[in-house]
Parts: structure tokens; sequence; C-alpha cells
């Protein structure tokens, strides 16, 4: 079965990628400059996100894509999105401060909130059946729909309240001390049919602190998001202005990012009081207090990200158009996704020369073992034409040569420049571009 | 900010953890012996992973959890079914097969499959708005419900239906080239409130070959879950019987896990042939061929995995209970979690000794960043006295010493041997211990 996948790839590179051509030649609609139809250069933009496989093509896919909420990605972003929610995991869950990962369920039966947080459902099969049942009056219809509204299961529409509901079996790990977090991320739901990847993080701090825990995370988190930036001034914070206040807040912080249509929000942090977790606890005092030496109830402060808009912060922020003369003075326009090592979802591209023999095959397979080893992703050879508009970090060129001399071209996405190195270095060169850049 | 969390953590040491009490003492009803009122130890088993943080507490809770469906972990829990899920997807797009990371919606508004994997659902909200319209007629009232009905959206159920859909986008990826796959994992839903943690892999084959390919993956899978298997023959695969075939499968292999109350579904495989996919796809034959040399429409295997039900696989076969008499003739026992290296949600725990001083603390935030850069998690003092029914691999204890000789001890959860080493040797010898249990 191997050498069947093997071939598979390199029977590709006989004939010519399907949609270079339309690629290079944008549907009209497209095409409008950035003073024409398009005057941000959205259409464009969603274009390529669509033709390098960050975003599953469909109008309805890419509307909701911009709308920041989730949409089918591509296989690219699949692996851009999971990358941003690892790096999101890891800075919230091994930072200094003691912060446990928690889930909650999509779908629940709690109904501790009376509603909040929560988005009621009925599965329509259940209404189908009483419907048929056409012996019922309409006070019998009325009294069954009830029923059903009252045995209906709920979506989370956030992770506030699951966070909540798991303060008090987590006083356990941290033996009753101030401060810790609870982390988690996933789909949350909202009416209509959109849902959002959520990131969440509930800080429990005594109510002292709480002002002085909204700063700090304020600042954590438009550093971590600048960190990944090729520009980081597109990402800054605000303060939420004192009308916008939402119940049980007493002060809020957003993380916005300017897109070239305007800021959205990435990333709300509030300062919450401890309203909501005495509701949730009903109001047992003891259940909740904490060894800060007051034995106060904590106050809460929420953290919570959109990382689908995340993704088209990233995207947007880092495709550069670079215009430059060739020697018979034609101007060249090359578009590069210069997504941050770390978040870039193909690190490593491997191409094979022409007239692929059965050694050369051999060859391949060695160095798509290393460069597997070293945990990177790899892609179809068909696209290779297009790896700096897929963000692509590296294209490693095997050719007849490597079979003598063990040697590789190694094309740097961000500089352009080929440099031959030894197969046996590879591995070590990228792990060690990665790490540096991860460091930074 | 930063003194302030190190000193929450250190003063956790100054009182004995409140909960280790009760934990030697379990509740009476899970005390009977193996023979008695608990014959799987399946109540002392569940009231472990409970105590230790790996399923949050509640009778409701443990329930979903031993059913094998998504229950509130507790961290422990989490970062288990996180390890367990990140080696799949490696194992899985990461493979010398050519597979792709893919997502579709928990929830959508498609009705291409008429609702085959897909669960209807209405909000309550609108139901509550219709009842209280009391103008309405017994007729009036059924319309609005069946128009609600039919514009009711659809939580999934599995995964199968988004990769059949995102297979002619994909198709550009490989050139139109057999085989490849499209893998997703997440929450899929159930009727009732039951949800489950799924993986899946859809892999496109030419006809002819679909059989070989359910056995190579079924073959593969296996060896998967026994890698990470301290007692890998409770880990097996047996044909589907004829009389359990689904509609549109031909062939099936489950792998299965022999818990002590019986053996359970852990993976599925089918072999389910072209139907789904061309109704997928309207029956447009042109739109699916591949280029496998005769033009046809691949065929589907499914590989659809159930990863709540593993996490508790896992937990179930790592539990180790040994006896040891001491040296005063009294019987010991002793439990321990030996996860795999690459599961164990712990692999480091940092203990600081007695008389903790200023220097003291400097040496364990020096230890914690060392530890925490080589990407491991720690855990808080207080649960020290149950690092292995924790699985923690590794606990490193920090003396008045170690601020003079930059010595350590390193005590093995598998070996329970001590070793002393210099602080500058820990990062690489976890590194190294962990990837090499990995390369076994």
């Amino acid at each position: 079965m191997q050498s069947h996948c093997v071939r598979s790839v390199l029977c590709t590179l006989k004939r010519p990628p399907r949609r270079e051509t339309r690629a290079l030649q944008p549907p009209s609609r497209h095409r409008g400059t950035s003073s024409g139809d398009d005057p941000h250069g959205v259409g464009r933009f969603m274009q390529l996100c669509v033709d390098r496989h960050y975003v599953s093509p469909g109008h309805t896919n890419t509307e909701l894509f911009q709308r920041g909420v989730s949409c089918v990605y591509g296989p690219l972003g699949v692996e851009l999105r999971r990358n941003l929610l690892e790096q999101w995991w890891r800075s919230v869950t091994r930072s200094s401060a003691q912060v446990f990962g928690i889930n909650t369920l999509c779908r629940s039966r709690d109904t501790a909130t009376g509603g909040r947080g929560q988005l009621g459902i009925v599965e329509s099969g259940c209404l189908k059946h009483l419907i048929e049942k056409h012996e019922l009056s309409k006070e019998q219809l009325i009294q069954e729909l009830e029923k059903l509204i009252q045995r209906s299961t709920s979506l989370r529409t956030d992770f506030l309240q699951g966070a909540l509901e798991q303060f008090v079996p987590s006083l356990d790990l941290v033996n009753r001390k101030l401060p810790f977090g609870l982390a988690e991320f996933g789909p949350c739901f909202r009416p209509s049919d959109a849902e959002v990847t959520q990131t969440s993080l509930a800080w429990f701090c005594s109510p002292r602190t709480s002002s002085q825990w909204l700063d700090h995370w304020a600042q954590q988190r438009l550093k971590w998001w600048r960190k990944f930036a090729l520009s980081p001034s597109d990402f800054s914070s605000i303060d939420v202005p004192a009308e916008e206040l939402e119940e049980a807040t007493s002060r809020g912080v957003r993380i916005v990012y300017s897109f070239p249509w305007g800021r959205e929000p990435l990333e709300t942090l509030w300062s919450r009081g401890h309203t909501e977790l005495l509701q949730t606890h009903k109001g047992v005092h003891s259940k909740l207090q904490c060894r800060d030496g007051r034995k106060s109830v904590p106050h809460v402060v929420s953290v919570t990200g959109n990382m689908d808009r995340g993704v088209m912060a990233f995207l947007c922020n880092s495709l550069q158009q670079l215009k430059k003369e060739d020697g018979m003075q034609k101007l060249l326009r090359r578009k590069v996704l210069k997504l941050h090592p770390v978040l870039a979802p193909v690190k490593v591209a491997l191409d094979i020369g022409r007239g692929a023999n059965m050694e050369l095959r051999q060859v391949r397979s060695t160095s798509e073992r290393i460069i597997s080893c070293c945990g990177l992703t790899r892609v179809s050879v068909s696209m290779r034409c297009r790896y700096d508009e897929m963000g692509v970090l590296f294209a490693v060129v095997v050719s007849e040569n490597t079979l003598e001399s063990g040697l590789l071209q190694v094309r740097s996405r961000d500089t352009t420049i080929r440099e031959t190195k030894h197969i046996s270095e590879i591995k070590n060169f990228l792990s060690r571009y990665i790490s540096a850049a991860d460091n930074l």
C-alpha cells in the first residue's frame, strides 16, 4: 500500500495543476482595483483564502468567514486554526499563573442559569411526532408543547457558566488558594445558525486585586496577539465605554483588529465581580470562600476570544503584496502569506525534480520521513507554484543530484533565498528555525 | 503579579491536602470487594477517576463517562483527551498516506442528506413565542409549527456527510489522484442529550482496492491503540457480523476494548461503496471521477472512533494495583495509573522541601521555568501524595541542598527509583524519555 501512496504523489507531477489558470485570472467580480468595486480588496482576499485552501468554496461559506463566525475551512485553514488554538492553550495553561483546563458539554440539560449563556433547543423529531397526533385539541397540543419546552436541552453560548460550575471541584486542586483560572475552547452557539470557536479563561481572584488582574490579562493577551503578527500595530486594546458595560460587569477591555473595512473585536475581557458565581452556587458563601487572608468570595475576570475572527485577522495581517520589476522591465506582483512560523499550516513542502526514477523516489520518501519526524506537514506537489500564497515556510527540492551528493535546495518563503543543505541537516535546521521564531 | 502566583503555590504546602483522608477511606458504596457489591471494581475505578481529577464529580456525570459518551472532565481528563486526540491527528494526517484535515460545522442548515447523519432542532424560544400567540386556531398553530420544522437547523451526528461534501473541493489538492483521505474530530450529537467526541477518517480509493484498504486501516488503527496500552491484548479487532451490516456498507471491522464488564467498541471501520458519495453530489458522476486509470467514482472507507470511550479504555488499561509487604509485615496496596508517557496529562510535578526560604523559592521558579520550557505541565503541590494515582510520570524534589549543589531528586512513577540529577540535565532527560516512549 505504501508504494501505492508514493506513486500517487509522483504522478501528479506529470500534468499541470488544474486550477492555476483560474487563480491567475481571478473571476471578474474580484478584479476591481483598490479604488473600484472592491474598495478594500476584500473580494480578492477572500478568493485567495478559497483558492489556497484556507476556506472552503461557496458564497454562503465565505460570508460566514467574513462575519467572524465558524465556516467550513479548507485543509490549510483547519491547520491554521489548530495552531492558533494550540498556541492559545499553551500561553494560558503553561504560564506562570495557575490555570487548569476544563471542559463543558456543547449540549446540556442544566438549568442552573435560568437560560443565561444557553440556547434552548427542541428536537424537531419530537415536534413532528406531536403534530401527527391529530386527536389532540388545541389546548392539549399547547400543553404538550409546554412539556416539550420544559424538557428541552440547551446549547452553550459561552464557556463562562461551565467555568463557574467547575469552580468548586477545582478548589481541591489549588487547596482553596487564589488566584487561579479555568480555561476551555471549542464551539459555542448563537441564535440563528451561527457558531463561533471561542476561547475562554475564567480567572478567580480576591476582590481587591480584580482590577489589577484585568489589566494584567489585557496586557498579556495583547502581547500574545502581537507576537504572531507581521504588523503588530493592527492589533490594539481599547477600554469598553461605560455605556456598553454588560450586567454584572464593572469594567471591560477589548482587543481589536483593524481590518481594511474597520475595527472588529477579537477578544473581550470583563471584570465581573462575584454575582454570577454566587448565583450559580445558589448563594452558598461557605462553598465559595477562599483562603486569601479574608475568606472572601472571589471575583471573576473573564477573557473570551473569537478564534474564527482570529484566523481571519492573521490571514489578513500576513498577506503581503510585493511589486518588483524583472529584467525585462515587466512589473511582477508577488503575493506572500507571511504567516508566523508557528502558525503556518505547512512548514515545508517537498518537491521532486523531473525525470523521476526509482532511486529518486527513494530519496523522496527518505526526505519525507525525515521531515515528518520533525513534526511537519507536507503538501501535494501539484500546488508548488503557489507555495508563497499558501504561506509555506520552506520548499525543499530533491533533484537527481541529491542521489549522489545528499544535497537539497532549500528555499525560504520570506527571503526567497535558496540555500544548499545536506539532507542530514534539514531536520535540525527547520526545527531550530521554528523554535527560534517561537521564542522571539 | 508574578510573585503573587509563586506565593500562592508555596502557601499550599503549609496545610495538609484536604481530601486525602476521604480518598483513603472511599465512600462505603465503593468499598465492596471484587466479589461483593462492586463485582468488577467499577465503582472504585470511577471514584479514583473523580478523586484524581480525571472526571468531574456527580453521579449523572460519572454515568455519562461510563456510557462512553462525553462527560464533564476534570483538568487531568481534559489533558488526557487532548493528548489522545493529538496523537490520533498526527497518526492520521502525518502518515505516509495523503490525509487532509477538514472541518464541518456542529450545526448547519444543509438538507443535502435528507436528514442522514443529522439531528433536526428547533430553538425553544421560537416555540414559546408561538404558544403565546393565543389568537391562533389549532390549524394555524399546526401550520406555524410545520414552518418552524421546515426552517429547523441540524446538529451533526457524525462527520461522514461533511467529508463527502468536501470531497469535490479537495480533488484540487490531490490533482484528482486516488487514494486520499479527509480527517476531522470533535463533538457529534445523538438523540436525547448525549454527545460524543468522535474521530473520523473518510478514505477515498478506487473500487478495486477498497477491501484491501479496509484491512490496511483496521490493522493500522489496532496498532495505534495498542501502542499506548499497558496491556495491549485488551484491545482487539473483530469483523462485524453480516447481520449487523449497515445500509450502504459491504464489510465492517470493529476495534473493541475488553472492559471488566464486557467488550465495547472504540472504533468502527466500514467499506461503504460509492452510493452515499453519489447521493451527496446528486449523482453527477463527472464531478466525482478520479484518475485511477479507469475514471471511476471512488469508494469510501470510513473509520469512526469514540475518543470518550478511548479515554476510559486507557484509564482502565493503565491502572495497576500493586501489593507489597513493608518491613512491618503490613500489606500495602499501591495504585499506579501507568498511562503511556505521551498520554500522561502531567509529565512532571515539582515539589519543594520544607523550610522554604527566599532562595529556595527562586530555585523553584527556575526549575519551573526549565520544566515548562520543555512543554510539560506542572501540578499543584497539594496533590503530591497522590502522584502515582494521577499518573504523574516524574516527581522532582527541590530541597535546601539544591541551592548549593544544583542537584534535584527525580522519582520515576514506573520504577519508583529516585535518581539524583543536576538541574541542567532535567529538561533533556525528560524530553528524551518521552520521545523514546513515543518512538517505541
